[in-house]
């Protein structure tokens, strides 16, 4: 008899899922059900979507849904938002957005690829018109007609918004970004290369908190070289609006921040009140767990859905993957919630092997990350908080340091700086945090040491790789060995 | 009693050790013997130096003999070339340029970094003039020179030397360059760049045989869109000279070729002969091991100074380091000769901090080596050809991917095409090539393999590596995870 996979939710891991399932059994039958009209797309990409260094929202989708349909003989149903799980019955419900019918569809296997959304925290006047979030295509679409509406307002292009303004002849805006994570630097970079005056807020004192310190302070740096006012340590109170009297009117301040219809008109610290004509939170992700919770499926430590190493729930051939989900963390070997795309891949395609009836894991992850901003790079692997690494049992030690990027006389480079840390007793690498300029090699660097934390390798270990030398790409001693150099000094 | 560290050979192996030493041990008495009158440079930079993206000889020194000799308290002795050592008495015997006389010293260890020495390969007239090859200083000054004369000499500059002229209004040449490794090809970089016409001239059916057949076919064809005559399968018989009756003359050949006076006018293969004004032979190096011999001192299977895990000889005390020396393959676990500039380093560092009392391994090799040609870069490690796997014991198998360096909707990127070579049994991972155009982390990517080898890591292990990915950087399955993932599903 013919099997059901059914899959709910229609990007990265669930569509990975569906096609591996699906192309190691044929004779399984699938069904995917996406509440949107979007699938398989790259939400990575958004930002420079919104930047318009991409012209169409479809160039993001890597399938599209005839391809899955026609291509690869999946059933895939957009616009069906399943609203129940039944584990006992083993049946999905789902609402059909076009006909307000509901279907109800069995499974032998289910996958909850549900994904993650854009937290809005808690800060008075967030619903306002003119703030917005980037988690999804319809984000991004709104963000982008946003961007090219104001740069054809000529009551947007002032003369001269002051040091903040990157464009000082074409300049709209100011806006304000929330949030000093990859979202928050990537949208700061998309609309200052658009002429707008950004403020970047945020809550703590350094950009990047799962990053070093040095990265971040690298960052911060760079932004601001680039124009952008980075406003740190600054908890944003409220996004003021039309109400209060206009643009920066400190005294309607008071009598009208209550107030939360109209358009938002400022960012609105416990130090500050900045005028804005528009706001992006970049404030965070958090895991869709509703339909999880309700059929009684377990989260875990992280409010995550909770896996074992297969991906399956607490309950059986329920699966759960991608930034719904948990992972094991690589080096703790500990539950972690850390939504990124590639884990969303992986582990979906394992779970697609699994129920064609090849077990697979997925593997842990590293919690490695790339970020670009404007011209510098930066990577984080592993753990490099301290405070983390010893509630995971570790006595942490770092070094940072600063190396050439390529041989001192080769005429082209720049610095890459490296965070390396590691346990003092063992040596044992434990993450690394590495920035440069564009181009020259923080993130693809970061494969070395990746590397060296799938093999537990020590500090001493990473020294001796033998990693490729030629003057156009490093000094002799690739900037990842001379942090190990200096920080095999330290440990022991 | 004060203890002496004697070291004959001031270039990376030598200058690192001595360094290490005194510094670790302050009280040592560290003499460096060096032939030469230039101590620790870059001679990897020296085509960068011919090409004329550095401006002087002294740039690819990295510290200055007084430098070692003030700052660091190293006793290093110029111009002395060590003609004799002496186990039993423990002493090395120099002679001293300037004054034509002897010096003995008495050692309580001995480091060999006599370095390797340009091959020049048993061809008729390649004693004549305009016959360089690229190993010292001194080599790349001559060229350097030759390159400068000949671009402002009015009969060199001809209006169309042929296709392979880059730069039809400013040529020279034509020029010759016989070895299609590194040195070959950065060679032909550099003369082409200055304006010449260059005819790379190779003996085996490819380029870089080190390297898998993908690459060396990317980068003969990215060569050939540079305009260089690439002459693949091209065994090289003779450099004819002015002697045979001028450029070409087919009439003089058969009675002239013999005779080997005068400057070089031409290349000659079984199939053609090439008028040329000059020849850049980069026909590999052979180490240095006469003094080594002369001592009884004991080679290897490679023909390069035997060593153990320390670098100690067969001689004890006597160490040997760099490119007169053998290296144990990380993948083999057997003897392996790969001399490059970053093993001359750290095996010198080692021998340094074993003399200074901390017996130290400076560790295996995994023959990781990188090369730019115009603006394509390439890299390999570990075993990737099969009958060098069949050879060690493996059952090879290999894939060969191309992908994206970026994501696919990212306005900037291009292709690395990846060769990753597995035991089919076990899995595990032998080796790679990678190649992508310049800029695009075939070489930095190189890394991530690295850290397989070095962890014994599988196909399957490689394929579940935590990479980092954001658009600007890959795709979110990094090529080399690409690569695994086509890779896993063809072992076991």
């Amino acid at each position: 008899m013919t099997e059901t996979f059914v899959v709910v939710g229609g990007d990265a891991a669930g569509m990975s899922a569906a096609s591996k399932a699906k192309r190691d059994d044929p004779d399984l039958e699938v069904v995917v059900f996406e509440k949107g009209e979007w699938v398989s797309y790259g939400a990575c990409g958004l930002p420079y979507y919104v930047k318009g260094e991409i012209q169409s929202l479809e160039a993001l989708v890597s399938v599209t849904p005839e391809e899955f349909r026609e291509e690869r003989d999946i059933d895939l149903r957009t616009g069906h938002e399943v609203v129940d799980v039944d584990p006992l019955e083993r049946t999905v419900t789902a609402e059909v957005e076009s006909s307000s019918e509901t279907v109800v569809q069995s499974y032998d296997h289910l996958l909850l690829a549900t994904g993650a959304e854009a937290v809005v925290p808690p800060i008075q006047g967030a619903e306002r018109e003119g703030v917005y979030t980037l988690g999804s295509m319809s984000d991004g679409k709104e963000l982008r007609e946003y961007v090219a509406r104001a740069r054809t307002e000529e009551s947007f292009q002032q003369p001269d918004r002051g040091p903040a303004c990157r464009y000082l002849e074409d300049c709209s805006g100011p806006v304000g970004v929330v949030g000093g994570g990859y979202v928050g630097i990537e949208m700061a970079e998309a609309l200052a290369e658009n002429g707008f005056e950004v403020h970047l807020f945020q809550r703590s004192d350094r950009l990047l908190t799962g990053f070093s310190g040095a990265t971040s302070d690298a960052v911060a740096e760079h932004l601001r070289e680039q124009d952008v006012a980075v406003h740190l340590g600054s908890e944003v109170r409220a996004l003021a609006g039309d109400g209060d009297g206009g643009n920066g009117n400190e005294g309607g301040r008071e009598n009208n921040d209550e107030r939360t219809d109209g358009a938002v008109r400022a960012v609105v610290t416990a130090d500050e009140r900045v005028p804005v004509e528009m706001v992006l939170l970049g404030t965070g992700v958090r895991p869709r767990t509703a339909l999880a919770e309700a059929a009684d499926i377990e989260l875990g430590p992280t409010g995550a859905i909770a896996t074992d190493a297969y991906r399956e729930t607490s309950v059986p051939d329920v699966y759960a993957a991608g930034d719904c989900a948990e992972a094991i963390h690589t080096v703790t070997g500990e539950a972690t919630y850390a939504p990124l795309a590639l884990t969303a891949n992986r582990h979906g395609r394992a779970v697609g092997q699994t129920v064609a009836g090849d077990p697979t894991e997925g593997g842990p992850i590293a919690g490695t990350a790339a970020v670009k901003a404007f011209e510098t790079e930066a990577a984080r692997t592993g753990i490099i908080d301290h405070e983390e690494a010893r509630q995971a049992g570790f006595d942490p030690v770092s070094e940072t340091i600063d190396a050439k990027s390529r041989a001192g006389y080769y005429p082209e480079g720049g610095t890459v700086t490296i965070t390396l840390t590691a346990d003092r007793e063992t040596g044992r690498v434990l993450g690394a945090s590495l920035v440069s300029e564009y181009g020259e090699g923080a993130v693809h660097r970061s494969h070395a040491i990746v590397g060296a934390l799938e093999a537990d390798a020590t500090v001493s270990e990473l020294e001796n790789y033998d990693l490729a030398y030629a003057p156009p790409f490093n000094t002799t001693w690739d900037p990842v060995l001379v942090a190990a150099k200096v920080l095999s000094g330290t440990v022991q």
